[in-house]
């Protein structure tokens, strides 16, 4: 993963080692900047279920990594090739149901699944091995290319002295380039542009706060951190110019799941009149759906939403919601960008 | 403080004593119910400051307490009536400084000031100290008075089985009764009416967390606790009926000042068509401000956006914006119910 200039300042959300792949630890930032080891396919599944990994690329290209090197211990342990597969394929499918509502994910998996039906029984475990490792780095390329190229359409967006409010964090750790939404910030800037960014903090799991707010703050953007609260006020009293936001899964009539809370900051960003941008790579486009009430939306623990790691902010037993995504109807959005251009109303994926 | 049917289940907000005033202290509430002794101007000061006491209501009361705290005490050190007055009217500007969004701070010092005032110095502190402790209590019992018309008022809008969303606390401890809005949902509860509340959590503080959840849950009304961020998602999702919040501050126009976070639930309510009311005795009124953008908002530390307790969310330098009101304009509420009933635009206050 490296995105050259973002990258200098910002360190690796993970990198392929022989026996493992060493993770940046996502739940840990800011605070601590700590690498897991993750060997097999259960500790890969596990960390994206507890978010050690997130951003819709970055899952998806992280568990084609935790694939390969599946495949690749296989071939050391001397499995016969039926069996091998066998597992692989029970591997992507267990890899696959870690998270449902990102499109991305399964994009991947059905590649590397691809490949192991299309491998003869007679083609040695080592070859296809290879093969999928090969397979991952080509998905890991993919999107960093891919990134790049929505990014500096994002960035053709963004006026000179911009106020950019944004959700989540859709940057370079999220994916294996410079980034989406927040992609198209770190461009502008670079191109000079001067944005300021306006991070809202992303209640319950604080990526805007942790991860945003980090990320900008080592690359130089200029960003403010506000709570999800306050979009509002802050909309009017600042005078944003455009709200950006990633994606998790956008679908025909481009209705866009993404983040909860996106779709709140879309109902206001229309209430005082200022575009809306969603901004994804391609891979993050799902025409298989037709319109956004079709997205399985999932919905996490509601200790989440109790308390902040270690505090405890509500009585322990009071029932919650806690969707992880919500959708924004196409009506909401200005344009999506993508790495094919940035489209316009009436989309049609 | 007691509201009979509420405070049977709720532990009250303070309890003046001989020597002191008893203060649930709510900033560790819901893990601690935890009484403070506050025995001067200068802890008083420091408990409104630091939302041991908060609440519009609850803060005015609190502080007439403390100021006829201080009166008794000045009086039994025998300082001359000169010296005692002109202590006393410090206090009150001491006290009313310490925050500044509310109105019902200023009009219960207004109303010490005029007592100080008017007394003849040849009256003794002790008499002067009698007629500010009465003062004090004429204004909490006015104040209970005022939240169980208002919320019954409020309750006469919640049909049976409603889904109400609200935000911050405006409970039984916000006040000297029932409580305003979430006075309204207690009232309604008891009427048999069996509505269920959906409360916003209301970052930075947590006060729908720790508190609505918290008090909801104390007197058996049904409550489910989301993020702020999940409100447009669960108005949607959960077809909420109605929308019902406090107030700091109403002025001329209609144009309410509260909660941070409030304006933005007002403008997703109008998106879906859903009623959205506030709730507040009519010492919340403010006619000698003209409209909403007079309103001075309070901009609180960064820290409280940074994290939660000991739990740092964000990167320690990264610049925040902290307002902790915002101003939900008149065009955007179905009503304004008060003490004197149901108010409908256009507003003239």
């Amino acid at each position: 993963m490296s995105s050259p200039a973002v990258h200098q300042k910002i360190p690796a959300g993970f990198i392929c080692k022989t026996e493992c792949i060493s993770l940046l630890d996502q739940t840990r930032l800011p605070t601590e900047e700590r690498y897991l080891e993750i060997t097999n396919i259960e500790e890969a599944y596990a960390a994206i279920l507890r978010l050690s990994v997130r951003g819709a690329p970055a899952i998806a290209i992280f568990a084609a990594h935790a694939l390969a090197q599946e495949a690749r211990q296989l071939s050391r342990s001397g499995l016969g090739s039926v069996e091998a597969r066998s597992r692989l394929l029970a591997a992507c499918q267990r890899l696959d149901s870690s998270r449902p509502t990102a499109v991305n994910l399964g994009h991947a998996m059905r590649r590397m699944e691809l490949l192991i039906k299309g491998s003869g029984g007679d083609e040695a475990t080592e070859t296809l091995a290879a093969r999928l490792t090969a397979e991952a780095g080509a998905i890991e390329a993919e999107d960093q290319k891919q990134c790049q190229l929505t990014a500096n359409f994002a960035a053709s967006l963004i006026e000179p002295g911009s106020k950019v409010m944004t959700i989540c964090h859709t940057g370079a750790i999220a994916t294996a380039g410079v980034g989406t939404a927040l992609g198209g910030m770190h461009v502008a800037h670079q191109q000079g542009k001067a944005p300021r960014v306006f991070a809202c903090e992303t209640r319950p799991l604080l990526q805007g706060a942790r991860l945003t707010a980090w990320e900008l703050s080592r690359s130089g953007v200029p960003v403010t951190l506000l709570t999800d609260s306050m979009a509002a006020h802050v909309m009017q009293d600042e005078g944003i110019d455009l709200v950006m936001v990633g994606a998790d899964r956008i679908v025909a009539n481009g209705d866009s799941a993404n983040k909860i809370g996106t779709f709140g900051l879309a109902v206001l960003a229309k209430h005082f009149g200022i575009p809306f941008y969603v901004v994804a790579p391609s891979t993050t486009l799902d025409p298989t759906i037709r319109n956004g009430k079709l997205i399985v939306i999932e919905e996490r623990a509601g200790t989440e939403v109790r308390g902040f790691r270690s505090e405890q902010t509500a009585p322990p037993d009071v029932p919650v919601r806690n969707p992880a995504f919500d959708v924004t109807p196409a009506e909401l959005i200005e344009a999506i960008i993508t790495d094919t251009g940035i489209h316009r109303p009436p989309y049609s994926f």
